[in-house]
Parts: C-alpha cells; structure tokens; sequence
C-alpha cells in the first residue's frame, strides 16, 4: 500500500475522467521537448477552460508557479501516480476475435503500465495461438490463473450475447474491475466496477459537428442566393 | 438543409459529450419497456447530477413534465435528432487490420445511422475480400469512390506510424470529419474535425478505482490488526 498523500485525496469523478487527456498531452510535449507549461496553453491543447484545469490539477496537490506554470515532467508524473499507472496492472482480455487481437496488440496498452498476462476464448481453433507472447486459453483456465497470478483487469471482447456470462466467470473468479467493449449492459455485484467502452461515441459527436459544417454550408449558400 | 429549429441552438461542447451516453441509457430503458422517466431517475442511471442533466437537455430545447418527467422515446428522438443520427451517415475504414475488421462488424456503428460504406488497406493479401458485404480495396480508390458516393466520415484503423498519411489522403480526398483509432497525434488543416479514440483512456480510470479499491482494503487491514 502506498503513503502518497495524493492518494487519500478524494478526486471527482468528473476530474479522473479527464486525467488521461492531460497525461496524453503532457506525454506529447514532453516528446517535442517542452519543459514547462501554463495552465492556459496545456488548457488550450486538451481543449479545456483554464480555471477548469487549475481546479483539476489542484484536486492532486499540483499547483503551477506563477509565471512558469506546470514543469511537464512533474506534472505527468504526478497525475500518473494519481492514477495509479505507477503501478503494474496485470491485464486478462476474454474474446480473441478481431477485437480481442486488436486490443491485445494496441500499443496504448501497454505503454501505461498495463500488461497483458491472460488471453481467453473457448474457441478450439484459437487454442494455443500465441498473441504478443501470451498462449490463447479456454476461459476455464482463468480461475487457475487469476489464483496463481492475479489479474486486476479483465477485458471483455466477445460479442454481446456472450457478455454477461464471461462477465459472471470474471466476478466469479474473484476479478472486480471489468472494462466492457462488448456493446451490452451487464449487471454485476455491489463491490465490481464496470467500465464500457463504446466505440460510436466518439462516431456520434462527429455527427454532431459534421451536421453543424453542413447546416453552416447550406446557410451560406441561402444568404448567398438570397436577393 | 432541415428547418428544425433545434439545429439552430448553440449546444456546449460538455453537452454533446453526454448526449451519446443519455441516448444510451433511454434505448436501453425504451428495450426494457419504461415509457416515462424522471430526470432524478435518468441522471443517477447515466451517473450525472440531475441538474446538470436538466441543464443538459434544456440546450435541446426539452423540458420534462412536473411529475411525469421525460417521454422516453420522445426524448431519445430528440436527442438522435440533435446529434444528427437521424441522417444517413456513409462511413469508410482505412487499415483493414484486426481493429478495421473488429470495427467494421461492430453492431453498435451499423444501429445509430452509420453505414459502411467503403473499406480500404494497401496489403495485396486483403485485395478483394469482403466484409460486411463491403470489399476491401487498395487506398488510392478512395478519391473515386468519394466523388461518386460521398464518404461522410473517415475512420482510421492502421497502426500509428501510418496515421497521418492516411489521414492526409482523407483530407486530400475532400473528406472533413475523421475519427482516429491509432495511438498518434495527427495534423490536419482548419476547417477539418479530428476526434481521437484512446483505447487505454477507460483502462486508466479504472486503474484508478482499483487502486482506490485496494487502498481502501489496505486501510481496513490496518484497523483491524491496530492495537
């Protein structure tokens, strides 16, 4: 267990959510080479209000120097610590189809602490096909596993009539923090966190602005035809 | 160009990013046959504060009923309309790889107005194959397919190294709304929406809850064995 104080803070929710985008941004400038950044311009590149990100950035105890701002190093190292990516977090993905190798492969992953220890389908033609190094096991397997090296995540990539049941398996193994990619909403325990990841989201903002451009477009041809 | 007045509202930016979730939550309720809903009920659903909610969906110009609150159907037809999913949205994949693969037969793109429309990836060994009844094709096909059947939104499923030539080649080809899948920043010229998928966004926030779990864990352990 760790003593950071940073740790006992309580953050809201609101705030972790957008941790991951602040350590994005500060990860690519710290590649160009940046050392140091106000709250305005990391607020600008994230696409945030300033006071929205000082406010943020205050729940961890990170406070810029007037006149300097944010030491990017720190910074990110901080709000990694916060979110406990110091951390290793043993990873298991049940459902090896396309998505389930599209996510064990993703170069995201493992780049933020998270390792791929257990890869999971009942499929007899995926069986013992190697995926970055990890054999492709029946997911009765797991329970074995997660007892001998337990795994702290486990990612749901079936379809999603199969969801619910490898997300039983997954409590029943004692596993209590599931990321669900399957398009379904699955009922689990007080005490197990479920997170779901649906990838039309980001598709339906999209939309949203492209039907903007297209209102705006039309608009204008209006104003212009207009006598 | 539709008349709806609705169109016309400015919608915060915050706003659309709940709408897809709320959206979410209503066709779930609509499945499990809730014809009304308050908006104390719907916001602890989603997992927001009912006046932000409230706030939320005034931008669209709905109001609940004292009493009665939020149609359920009316309001997930309201919302569908403000993001634009009443239209036709033709969608193309660039990197036919497993992500590509896993993308284009995820059932939650094809339920919400996107249509695939065109699938490309310059690998000789997927010339040709079909999926969802879609063929793959070579990359440079692109700027023909676009001119004869408009490609509404781009999406980018090829590693990251090869991200921002694809990305150039969409924007090249006239198309202005792209969602990107692979872990790298992209440049694009003004006038053009990117929107970035990180996959490992979801994971880090549930690292966060873990560590808060096993830290919470930590603590009971050392009251009981306290003196």
């Amino acid at each position: 267990m760790s003593a950071d104080p940073a740790l006992r803070r309580e953050i809201p929710d609101a705030t972790v959510a957008r941790l991951p985008e602040y350590l994005r941004t500060l990860s690519r400038l710290a590649e160009d080479g940046v050392l140091s950044v106000s709250s305005e311009e990391l607020a600008a590149e994230v696409g945030v209000r300033s006071a929205q990100l000082r406010k943020d950035l205050s729940h961890l105890g990170s406070y810029g120097v007037r006149g300097v701002g944010y030491d990017v190093e720190t910074l990110a190292l901080e709000i990694s610590r916060a979110l406990g990516l110091t951390e290793d977090w043993p990873v298991a993905i049940v459902g090896m189809g396309n998505l389930g190798h599209a996510l064990a492969s993703y170069s995201g992953f493992v780049t933020k602490g998270f390792r791929i220890v257990g890869l999971y389908d009942d499929d007899p033609a995926l069986a013992d096909e190697r995926v970055v190094g990890v054999r492709i096991r029946p997911l009765r397997e797991l329970v074995d596993h997660h007892q001998v090296d337990p795994i702290a995540i486990g990612v749901i990539a079936t379809p999603a009539p199969a969801a619910q049941a490898v997300c039983d398996a997954l409590v029943g193994a004692g596993i209590s923090s599931i990321l669900n990619f399957a398009p379904a909403v699955l009922s689990v325990p007080d005490g197990v966190d479920v997170r779901r990841v649906d990838l039309s989201t980001e598709l339906q903002i999209l939309a949203f602005h492209a039907q903007r451009k297209s209102l705006a477009a039309g608009d204008l041809r209006s104003a212009v035809v207009a006598p």
